[in-house]
């Protein structure tokens, strides 16, 4: 059932921006198509502002548009971080300053002379799965991408939910494990913290500082540094068989699926879609996420817990969507 | 902001119906009107099932509308358990047995020759709230009410949310203490469990048999017996200073506000509206629950945390805006 996009009969030129935390991405696509006609990512320095990255977001989108000798009929942005997608406002960014309060589809819109629409890239990855994705024939969805953090995004009765604030979605925020371990955010226990890459390495240090000899498998593999272990050296580790690593792995995963089935519990979505690194962990870390959280959901509610179709480029995705809906 | 609900110009009667828990409530009212005409209820006895309380709900509705000499244009029911609102139809009731699969929508319309649309009780209370109390003016409401249970309904971008099987909203069944409290789900540490009211009795119970000597005066205002201890002595003991019992209501009022900051994460709710008995408990209860759910809300989001408008009616003046909105 797609309520929210209807796909505009003209192949009219979309422009596609995507602000994550760590790269721009600029791509252009044909309204209706399935790929895009031409893509470029900038990875962005560790000392970059909002007004670099704006400037150097603007560079990469003319050069797409010079060298297709076309200009955009509208504009779709991903921006990593809080939106007000009403009135076209990013928020701010957790990652880069100087983004407060900054009018970017009023500026994109100047800059293009195209409408643009603006969301942020955890609500804009959902409707990408939502409208070309895994979530396509879905009504009711969580899309939840598990990568360096966690975070999330809606669609309901067929519409994106971004919340009062542009917030809504921040399940890495909810609390799974009172006095866990400690989360960016300042609190302990919070999914983000107990579940997402740097969480399982933590968990992994944690637990061999306290077991001594545990867990030299996996320290091999971080060729003798507890500061090298990844989530991914984790998850290879208990491939292999290493039991310290097995749960490991686990534990974050159960944190998981009781944060899933809290979220199953409170919108009894039909569908949640599961993107990010983390997610790449293995059919144990699966298994374990599903099991969980159904045996943690009200038997009256049943909920599938799917792989994304997209990895990193479910942003450019939902931005396509946001560009097309703009015609509609 | 009203888009659900329009008040229809005629005043026309409205039948509306409250299948509750314990107890059975019928009224009438005028379409845009701010009371009932007239109101039976029914205590429904232990051992009554399905068709009993079916009957019984047909006598009181017909003995209204006898006494009123009228018909009923539209009907409005709210029942206490999981339902396809769609299609009219109880899934079961979780206190009378014979309500599986029931179209009640159905049944009415032929009793009474008058459409009717149905909801769970919370859903429907949360509706009626959005519309008639505490909630209008705002845009994204969860109601909750915490009484012998605790469940609630959502009210998202200014419609009601219901969920892909009309079981959204089931906050009591969301964890926050992990191997907490046993819950009536048969799982441990739901909201539910450990801050509904028999859930603060239990609490209060549990320390007193580790504390020995502590917790004296709430013995005494339970007449030294431990199981005649309830939430309502519990906060009666608190007001007076017993520091026991404040300890009991401040730990489940702690856990009420986590299970609702995870709420306000996930969904980035303006307003949470708490109804149900336990919210008599007092200024310190209220001050916990909301102290606790700020500190555990990321800084981006603000929720306001206010007390219902309604007490029992609240399924009651939901039933009214289904009524309403059949004419719309």
């Amino acid at each position: 059932m797609k309520i929210f996009f209807t796909i505009h009969p003209s192949l009219i030129m979309l422009l596609l921006l995507d602000f994550g935390g760590t790269k721009l991405s600029a791509a252009l696509a044909r309204s209706g198509a399935k790929t895009w006609l031409a893509q470029r990512r900038f990875f962005t320095p560790a000392n970059a502002d909002g007004s670099c990255e704006y400037a150097k977001m603007l560079e990469l989108a003319k050069s797409l548009l010079a060298e297709a000798g076309e200009s955009a009929a509208t504009i779709g942005v991903s921006f990593g971080g809080p939106v007000d997608a009403e009135r076209g406002v990013v928020r701010l960014s957790h990652h880069v300053p100087g983004w407060e309060n900054i009018p970017l589809a009023d500026w994109l819109q100047s800059e293009f002379d195209a409408p643009a629409a603006i969301g942020n890239d955890a609500n804009v990855a959902a409707l990408g799965e939502f409208c070309f994705g895994a979530g396509q024939g879905c009504r009711n969805l969580l899309y939840v991408t598990v990568s360096t953090g966690i975070g999330g995004g809606w669609i309901l009765d067929g519409r994106p939910y971004a919340g009062e604030e542009g917030m809504a979605g921040e399940i890495g925020h909810t609390l799974v494990q009172p006095d866990g371990l400690p989360c960016v955010c300042g609190r302990r226990g919070c999914l983000e913290a107990e579940a997402c890459g740097p969480g399982i390495a933590n968990r992994a240090r944690l637990y061999l500082a306290k077991s001594g000899r545990r867990g030299e498998r996996l320290l091999q593999l971080a060729e003798g540094n507890p500061e090298a272990i990844t989530a991914k050296l984790v998850s290879q580790a208990a491939a292999a068989g290493d039991e310290f690593s097995r749960m490991v792995l686990l534990e974050s995963a159960q944190r998981l699926g009781l944060g899933l089935a809290n979220a199953i519990n409170l919108m009894n979505p039909d569908c949640v879609i599961l993107g990010g690194g983390v997610t790449k962990s293995g059919e144990l870390w699966w298994q374990t996420v599903r099991q969980t959280a159904n045996a943690n959901t009200l038997p009256e509610i049943s909920a599938h817990i799917i792989p994304a179709a997209f990895s990193d480029d479910a942003p450019l995705w939902g931005a396509m969507a946001l560009a097309q809906n703009i015609l509609v």
